[in-house]
């Protein structure tokens, strides 16, 4: 999808949000954020907004000197994430559609996401997520199962770290042996890389790659070889978080978006109202 | 006060409000606020905010052709406002203290700020002001009434359309003679212009200047000869609203500064909490 007017002020604060992190010095982060303001002086709308987001992390990385301002925040998602999964999974033990409830939890996780709301303390992610778990979701959870079901080749696109914990009992349904997990190539707001996808555990039930990219999302251009088999051999992807939604629903495959719904660009374009939970079927 | 970098997310935020208002066409919109980011490039921090929203505005004029987008909207507001001012004179009239009623009023009157919140509806607006005039105020109302009484030349400087209309019950009980309202140059944003002066019945009860400025506040070296005459002339000035708090707050004058807190940046300056409704002394 394109980017709007209104990504705008959204880019400025993510810009905001990591600069406050990175660079202790007033001054300094006034620098930066005006030459991030010229940058966003030549943004090209017809891209989706992941690629003015990776142009702005790179002069922030350039700037700063600080390649991954959110390593903290996304230890501590993660640790506290890793804490509470052993609860989460004998809510979802107790369920009768255990797939489905598997389901919610990945898709509530997506409020792990710091770009979406930069301020996000973890006792208001793992509330939500809680909260989330008996709320109803948009789209149909079964389609996706029998998608599942006949698929041999499955990618499963990460989004944030943290998040990644809450798609563990999700990907550990998935049919063993047929799973990719695919996380970011290069530490960007935070999305989960390598480092998240092992504290996650992620290796102890699928394979792990990264995409290559320093995208928040995926920019299929920007991504490596592995990732680009990864993706034309999959059968069936899924597709977690708003940014991956934002630079793969144009495209033609078999895709299942997962993904809570946080800003009107985006509610604008899936045709979903804001704060919904979704699964929607792409390709 | 100094521009935070906070201030810029919401310097794009009102330009695209106003682009979309005087703008029809999707792309053009983008080149606009294209230009108004490269713009935003070259922000110098250490002016007060209605600076760079000057030059944000002039670029939205001189690009769009719309001299005043929010024509239509103030004329709504200060209608609305005509409509109900009856009332709320009914009701000041009922209090004890009348003069708190009236000032009360004014600063609940400060809600209606298109800049702060573009898609401000007039129900919203109405229903808060009604709400807030039994509400408490931080700031000692008994001063501004003492520094009234040994005032004999006062000059108001009036905020927004709509809002002048509740701020006659205050004008009114200024002493008679003595006031003097000084209302925008060049209408930007919804601030008054003495179009809206003039709709708002305001030369009925006090002299009416304007400041000669497109500067959504008042930023002093830019204001005409004959608001500046009256400025220095003035034993006391009632500053309304939060553009004129940010370009006047670091000013040595006997002035008061009435307006609710709308955003962080004005908070951490004035120490007050984001919602409150303020009568803080200067000088």
């Amino acid at each position: 999808m394109r980017s709007s007017l209104e990504c705008i002020p959204c880019f400025a604060r993510q810009a905001i949000d990591a600069v406050r992190v990175a660079v202790n010095d007033e001054a300094q982060r006034m620098t930066v954020m005006r030459r991030i303001m010229g940058e966003l002086s030549l943004i090209d709308f017809r891209q989706p907004p992941p690629v003015a987001a990776r142009t702005i992390h790179r002069i922030l990385r350039s700037e700063t000197g600080v390649d991954d301002p959110f390593r903290g925040a996304k230890e501590r998602f993660t640790a506290m994430a890793m804490e509470l999964l052993p609860s989460f999974e004998k809510r979802i033990a107790r369920y009768a559609d255990r797939f489905a409830a598997a389901v919610r939890l990945a898709v509530a996780g997506n409020v792990i996401d710091l770009g979406a709301k930069g301020d996000l303390t973890e006792e208001e992610a793992f509330d939500a997520v809680g909260r989330a778990l008996d709320e109803p979701v948009a789209g149909d959870i079964g389609a996706l199962e029998r998608a599942v079901s006949s698929a041999s080749k499955i990618l499963y696109v990460a989004d944030n770290a943290g998040e990644l914990v809450f798609d563990r009992p999700l990907i550990g349904m998935l049919p063993a042996g047929c799973v990719t997990v695919a996380v970011r190539g290069v530490p960007v707001i935070n999305d989960a890389t390598r480092e998240d996808a092992v504290a996650a555990g992620i290796p102890d039930i699928a394979a792990v790659i990264d995409n290559g990219s320093d995208a928040p999302g995926t920019v299929l251009e920007d991504c490596g070889s592995e990732f680009l088999r990864a993706y034309q051999n999959a059968d069936l992807v899924i597709s977690k978080g708003q940014g991956n939604y934002e630079t793969l629903s144009d495209e033609d495959k078999n895709i299942f978006f997962l993904f809570k719904v946080k800003c009107p660009v985006v509610a604008g374009h899936s045709g979903l109202g804001q704060g919904t939970h979704a699964v929607l079927r792409g390709g």
